[in-house]
Order: structure tokens, then C-alpha cells, then sequence
């Protein structure tokens, strides 16, 4: 007889039913057997629960491996010792998908007893794992609220395209695509698109994959990643971007902590801290602090990854939170569109976010004057033809515009505290990696 | 002085500061001069107003062009002879970007008098044309509504990787990267990736690029087209997708319907009907409907362009409304993951979804079992070997699953009754077109 899956209640709300029989199904997170009864802890989309099965059933689960897919028949009990305090007395079970007996990691436990590596290998399997999948619970939810607040302020969603005729820099770390019979490559960013339209909407926002062939492999970095990317018209400068996307932080952290302070407390995470003034600092002082502090000789105009980390745990040891804003980068270490600093040409209205020592954010206001722009771009050696397109744009009219790019796998990964962005990335993809 | 941009009022919100002072930012849609006054229209990202410049500005407004971007500050005054019943006195009007006089494209009527080619070719100023930009944010919207209908029901939001290690098909209609050493091409679909996440989380759903390499250049195809992707488990059979599918439509509609009913009817849209039950039909019925109704030969087990255009018009003359469900494909035509149909092994429990004469969604259940998957893969000389971490989840526990994919800008084409696909399409790609 067919199912009618559509009558099944999830475990997290049995309570409603106390007493009664209801229908559930889901997978077999675990398996005990005490004195010929089958304990099964069964997980659904929602959570676990215990399910006592009678002794009559012994035969049927003889063979009942993990993961398994079942449907089971039952009646809801109040059981003050079982997760969620109730459990399932069940004398039908059916077993609709047999897995094998050889999974080939563990994943029923709190973290997966495995190396990265095999963890990733294991990528179809090991994602069950509860602790896994709340990590992409919290990204996708990460991912709603940046669309809920940009869309309550006005901004439009815009889908840019992944394949281009070039990069928004020149040419370095692009990923060339067969394109028929043109040169093409992959979008390291939608930053002209987005430019172009401000033109249209003034405000506008995407959730795009932007790519960049990274030849080192680090715990940071992706070929593959998820942007969330802003841009605004009529802005003052980089601060206008710099307060809306602290905004926007607020709303996302006040946001998790409501829904989700319980369960990242049994998993060990732990929300950063976002203060209400956020510190401000200029790349020159954030270098002073390295020197002065950490008695380092810093960058010249530049910070290193550690020395991120070094200013995370500072300002957090100063308890200033887990958020600095640096401003004032020069104009040398930002692309050819950052808008010049009106008092020092050599610096840009631009700014990076670090979240607790790790750069989640670029931004920054953008050129809005034609003959700027092109001269921007010969200055670098590049061809203004090359442009033609993009720069039709400020022939025709645009306002003092901005936005910003958060990485949407490095945001998730500093939220959690996680150590290596992979972790924080449902199928990475990096020099070593294109499977799963 | 720096210019407040937080203190701007929107063009459609002069209403509650009649009499007041105000200060409003634009481009310049249209200039007028009369008896030494200049009426401009000023244009914002909510819509147009006009403004009477005092004759004092004469000499500063004298060169003004069209699509340049003005601030103006002026009084706002009721009349009932302007667009949206007032406009603006202004004494003082500030130049921010003057665009250059030779604007390749007229964009200030309600349609942009050249074809196509020309539209496309100028994109990024041609978006700036009111029509132009309501299709997108009508676009949108669609995204917008997709998201939520899907996150109400449970369905949680999943970024599937764009580079992937081959198809889901085979091989034919893809694009190549060069990664690193490596061979990889661009996902035609995310179907692995989103089954895969059944397995995690029952219901899932991604809004992604999807990448086809088409050869031949039609008025519905595009090499980068936007999908927006849902799978879900626990289901009976694809009759299970067409509701949900159903629901989202009318979800939809009735949200266009509430807020852009007026704007509609000024561009000349027609919403389309879905009446409480649209017809679904098997493939056989549709060929015979094509044989019978129009005297044609219809194909074997296929339908054309033509014939999903007949299909519409069939059903919209006989009172059926614009949505047709087309269920019972032959195995032949569907990928290896197809679910055979129980009572004819031959077809599939498959859906495709006309709106309007052209397909904009394609779905059905899927097969759970391991080996009745690797038999199909097989069954189409295609080695099982090179779909392993694919495979793996049917290994250890898959339920009853099944999913569907529809085409934004098809749907987006569809809804607005548009000629061409690239008219629904910010930046189209296609086998001439790579810019802008």
C-alpha cells in the first residue's frame, strides 16, 4: 500500500500528540539493543527521536543498519529520559530504504571522529552528521537575512553573469571557459555589473559564485565562493557603506541569537561580539598596533593573515568586540575603480572588515567621473577599450555609488568559529578538490 | 558642502510634504523648456516627477542633458496635470554627473524605439528605460516569492557547486574550464547536488546558474540561464511535485497581482490565468490533441517548439487557462535519474510545465535504489565509476525523492507575454553574445 507521506509529523513536534498514534520517518541515527527490544533513534529534517520497537518486530530489524530509511507506525509517550523527552512505541515499522552495513564514516556522534579530509571525502554522508548540518542551516540563514535587509532598504536583486569577456582587474587568477569560439572566463566578482546597475536602481544587491584560480591553498581561500554583494547610489562616502553593513550585522546576530542561542551552545559555538560602535581604524594605525603591541615589523601597506589575527585578538582583548572596520587603504592595493581619498590621492575611500581576525568584507565608494575612470585604467597599464562597455556608463550619467562583497563562507565560518573555510563550504572546491 | 543623500526623499513620496522643502536625486528623463523655463523629469528608483526650474537657473541648466544626475531642492507642489499629481519648484539644482549629449539610445518612452540587438547592445543604459527595468524587478520579485514560498514550507537553501567534475547527462552541451590540471566544466544543473541534500535535509532548494552550451540560436535558449531548483523527500509521486509546483504558482500570481495590477496595465502585461485546477495531461494525450486539433503529425514521444505553442493556445481557447502539466515522458527522453513509471517501465513519473505554449519547468521523482541507479547508468553506456561520491548516497539510505527546475527568465518571459528570452535577461549569453 502507498504511503501517504503527507501524514507524517516530525519528531521535534510529537509533543501535540501524546498518547496517540502518529507516522514518522526519517533515518537511523542509531541502533540499540537491550534485552531482545530494538532501540532506534530515529532522525528526520527536524531532529531525533527514540523509538521503542516492539518485540514482535525482532525479526524485521535483524539486519537494520544505519541510515537506513524508515517510516514507523507508533504511539507518542512522555519519557523524561529520552532527547526531547518523549519517545515513539512502535509495533510497525517499514523499512524503505536498506543501506549497507559499511558506512564508511561515523556520524551519529556530536563531531565526526575523522580528519577534514575524510570528512570531505565523505561529503554525501558526512554532511547527516547534526553538527554538520546545522552549519549550512546557519549559512542559509545567513543568506536569508542578507536578502530580508537589503530588500527592507530598498534594494533590487540582480543576477549577474558568471561567464565574461575578462576580470575587473586585468587578468590575474581568472578561470578560462571554452566559450564556443571566444575567449571567456569565469566572474571573480559581479562589480561591473552591479555598477552598472546602480545606474538602474539605485540600490540594488546579488548572491552570486565568484571564482579565483588560487594557486596557494590555505585554510582561507576558495576557487570557488558565495558572494554576497551590495551597491549603492547617493552616497556620502565609504562610512555611508561602512554603517549600513554594520546594520546589517546587527540584524543578522540579533536575528541567530533569538532562534538559535540554545543549539549553539550544545555544539560549542559561540556568537562574536558585536559591539555598538564597532572600532573605525585606518590601515596606518592597524599597522602601528602590530608594531607597537605585538613588537612586529608590519607590512608596509598592507596586513597579512596573521596580522588580522593579531588585530582580532587585540581589539578583543581591549573589549571592543569582534569587528574592526579598517579604512583608508592605498590606492596601490585596490582595484582601478576605488574611489581616490579627497585629501590623500594616494589612499581610497575603501574598507575592509575583519570578523574575529579574518577579512569577511571588501568594499568601498567607486569612481563615478568618466575621465577619472579611464585614467584610472591607463595608469595601470590596461586598455580602455577593453572597458568600453562599463565605461558607457559614467558617459551617461551616475551618482557617487559604492557597495561591498561579503564572503558568504568566511562569514559563516567566523559566526561558528570554525578553523578552515572548507568546513563551512557544502562541496569545496580548491586546487586539490573538485569532488564531491 | 558635502550633500546629505540620507535626507532625500523618493519621487513617489513628495505627496506627504506638500508645501514643504524637499530634496529629491535623479537623472534627467526628459527636458521641456517653455517660455524660458525649463521642465525637467526627473527620474529615481521609484519613478519619475517634474520639476519646474526657475528661471534664474537658466544659464546653470543650459547645457543640461538628458540622463545626467541632478540634485534638486524645491517646494513641492500639487498638480494634477503632472505625472503622480505633483511636482517640484525648484530655485536650486546641483550638476553631480553631466552626461555627454550623444546618448546612443532613446530610453525615455515606454518603448525604446530600435530592435533587439540595438537594446542589448547598449544594456547597460537601455535597462534605464522604465519597461526595461520593471521586467527585472518583476524578476525579481519572482526570486523573491520562490524563496519564501519554498523557506515557509520547510525547504532550506543549499549553494551547489558551479564547477563541477563532469555532467549529470554525459557529456554533451557543456562548457570546459581549465582548472588548474584538472578537467571540469560548468554544471549544467545542480540535480546531483540538490539529491545529495535530500539526504541531509529532506527539503531543499538553490537558486543557481545553470550553463548549456546551446548550439543553435533561438528566441528560448540561453548558454547561462538561472534556475530555480527544488528537491524534496518523503513523496509519493511526481503528482506530489506538480501540487507544490501549483502552489508556488498561485502563491505567486497572487502576489504580483496585489502589488503590480496598475503598473501592468500601463505596460500593456496581461497576467497570465492559472485557474484552481490546470490540466494535466500524459505526453500521449498532448500528441493527440496536436494530431486531432490541428491536423498535424506530431512526434513519436516528443513535443516541438510548435507543438507546446499549440498545446497553449488549445487550452487558452477551451477555457483552461495558460498552465499545462505534461506528465508520462518515455524513459528515452529523460536523464538516467527518471523514476520508471510503476505500471510502464517504458515512461517515467515526470513532469515538464507549459506557461503560456513554452516549457519553463522540467521535474519528477527520482529513482532511491542503488542498484536499479546503476543499472540506468549503465543501460546508457555511461560508467558507473565516474558517478561514485553520487552513487554513495543511495548506498546508505535514500527515501522517495523527486524535485523540479524552472527557468527564471523563461518564467519571467512567460508571466509578461515577452517575444524573446534575452528580453528577460539582464545580460544575456548566447553563442554571439558574451557582452556586455
Amino acid at each position: 500500500m502507498e504511503i501517504d507521506y503527507q501524514k507524517r509529523v516530525y519528531t521535534t513536534d510529537v509533543s501535540a500528540f501524546e498518547g496517540k498514534e502518529v507516522m514518522i520517518c526519517g533515518w537511523v541515527h542509531k541502533i540499540r539493543s537491550l534485552g531482545g527490544i530494538n532501540f532506534i533513534i530515529l532522525r528526520d529534517k527536524k531532529g531525533i527521536i527514540q523509538v521503542v520497537a516492539d518485540a514482535s518486530l525482532k525479526e524485521k530489524l535483524k539486519n537494520l543498519t544505519l541510515e537506513s530509511v524508515i517510516v514507523v507506525w507508533g504511539r507518542v509517550k512522555k519519557e523524561p529520559r529520552a532527547v526531547g523527552g518523549f519517545e515513539i512505541e512502535s509495533k510497525k515499522i517499514d523499512i524503505i530504504s536498506l543501506a549497507r552495513a559499511d558506512l564508511p564514516i561515523e556520524i551519529n556522534k556530536n563531531d565526526i571522529p575523522a580528519n577534514l579530509d575524510v570528512v570531505l571525502d565523505h561529503r554525501t554522508i558526512s554532511l547527516r552528521n547534526l553538527k554538520q548540518r546545522f552549519i549550512f542551516e546557519i549559512q542559509s540563514e545567513i543568506a536569508y537575512i542578507f536578502r530580508e535587509f537589503f530588500r527592507k532598504n530598498g534594494f533590487i536583486e540582480i543576477f549577474p553573469p558568471a561567464i565574461v569577456f575578462g576580470g575587473t582587474e586585468g587578468g590575474a587568477e581568472l578561470f578560462k571557459v571554452e566559450y564556443y569560439k571566444k575567449k571567456a572566463y569565469l566572474a571573480q566578482s559581479p562589480q561591473f555589473y552591479k555598477q552598472i546597475m546602480v545606474g538602474v536602481y539605485e540600490k540594488v544587491f546579488a548572491i552570486n559564485k565568484a571564482f579565483r584560480a588560487e594557486l596557494h591553498d590555505t585554510s582561507r581561500h576558495l576557487s570557488e565562493f558565495t558572494s554576497l554583494d551590495i551597491e549603492m547610489g547617493f552616497i556620502r562616502n565609504e562610512k555611508d557603506l561602512i554603517q549600513i553593513h554594520f546594520e546589517f550585522l546587527k540584524y543578522l546576530l540579533d536575528f541567530l541569537k533569538a532562534k538559535y542561542q540554545k543549539i549553539f551552545e550544545e555544539f560549542n559555538f559561540v556568537f562574536p561580539n558585536l559591539p555598538l560602535e564597532p572600532p573605525i581604524i585606518s590601515l596606518k594605525e592597524a599597522l602601528s598596533i602590530i608594531e607597537k603591541e605585538y613588537g612586529k615589523k608590519a607590512l608596509k601597506d598592507d596586513l597579512s593573515a596573521e596580522d588580522e589575527r593579531l588585530l582580532g585578538e587585540y581589539f578583543s582583548k581591549i573589549g571592543k568586540g569582534d569587528f574592526i572596520f579598517i579604512i583608508d587603504w592605498p590606492a596601490s592595493k585596490r582595484p582601478m575603480y576605488a574611489m581616490p581619498h579627497p585629501e590623500n590621492s594616494k589612499l581610497t575611500l575603501s574598507f575592509d572588515l575583519l570578523v574575529r581576525g579574518l577579512e569577511t568584507t571588501t568594499g568601498g565608494q567607486r569612481i563615478h567621473n568618466y575621465d577619472i575612470q579611464v585614467n584610472k585604467i591607463k595608469e595601470r597599464g590596461l586598455n580602455p577599450k577593453d572597458f568600453d562597455f562599463y565605461l558607457e556608463i559614467f558617459k551617461y550619467g551616475m551618482p557617487p555609488h559604492g557597495g561591498f562583497a561579503i564572503g558568504l563562507e568566511r562569514l559563516t565560518m567566523q559566526i561558528l568559529g570554525l578553523k578552515n573555510i572548507r568546513e563551512a563550504t557544502l562541496f569545496p572546491r580548491d586546487i586539490q578538490r573538485l569532488i564531491p
